[in-house]
């Protein structure tokens, strides 16, 4: 079959597999609550935007998936204008292998921060006072601890994205002469 | 200039700082400390075993530091036994390849979430009922923020690694066919 077809096919499985992974776990982050009584009527309700760390992983993911929705867009506009601006190709695919892997970078920086606020959460940090929160919001600290996977799975799949958006690009240049491109 | 060569000096050059990097970043987190006055006698020493954080982040940059270390070494042993085995080459790329991507991710990722620590420190997190701490170890506080500053670069050094490893592999790959060498 043909490469150009097979390497498409693989980003857009891939592109899409990523984006339902990030819609996942924006809405288990965004609409996780749990309502606990502290003392006879005074109740707490425990919510995503109690720390300022899963705020920033709803927007992350959601930015992520939309941008990843927007460069599904990228094959039918190559479609279109590819024939009216020559060499567009390349300059796509420099401009798709940097922002994948900004995206890559910024969701796991997010997922990373999220999963140290969520172990001080778990375990608490004596030296500082900071007491354990999951003891009392069991079932929240669960739901994010599900969202935080999906998170792990979503910037896995991202990362072999930008791989293959890496291989999609130097592929093109000699294995001789730097950054200039194949004769064949 | 033989394009081989150029781009080892590159690889070797982008190694050194970034070993340079990650020891500076693992000195000034490990001895970080601050003595404060709490009530008269009773003193509250700050270092970096007091938050589980801190302590991997100095872990992962003495592993990352290490790591380069060992590429460096990559040279020699390809010069010396790159002649007995053939195709070595490619298996050390791909090799290459794979453990900077694992490296770049997992230092970012202890980067970040020190980060989120440190931000936990210093704005606290009043549903949660964590205190400030940044307002009484202010100077610790910013020798910290320094040192993620330093992780900070030291990722980006590693990440622009992980692109020269992918340029050098994939280069060699043929254009029209998945994963077959170039000819020329």
């Amino acid at each position: 079959m043909d490469l150009g077809m097979e390497m498409a096919r693989t980003e857009i499985s891939l592109r899409i597999s990523a984006i339902l992974v990030l819609v996942l776990t924006a809405c288990v982050v965004a609409f996780d609550t749990q309502t606990k009584a502290i003392i006879f009527t005074i109740e707490k309700k425990a919510s995503y935007r109690d720390l300022y760390a899963l705020k920033i992983l709803v927007y992350v993911t959601s930015a992520a998936a939309g941008y990843n929705l927007l460069q599904l867009c990228k094959y039918p506009a190559l479609a279109y204008f590819g024939g009216i601006f020559k060499g567009s190709y390349m300059i796509v695919a420099w401009i798709s292998l940097l922002l994948d892997q900004i995206m890559v970078y910024v969701t796991f920086a997010a997922n990373s921060a999220t999963f140290e606020a969520a172990m001080l959460g778990v375990t608490g940090a004596e030296a500082l006072q900071w007491m354990k929160v999951c003891n009392k919001f069991t079932r929240f600290c669960i739901q994010i601890g599900g969202a935080l996977l999906c998170c792990f799975a979503a910037s896995i799949l991202m990362a072999i994205m930008a791989s293959v958006s890496a291989y999609k690009l130097f592929r093109m240049y000699s294995p001789n002469w730097f950054l200039r491109l194949k004769t064949k």
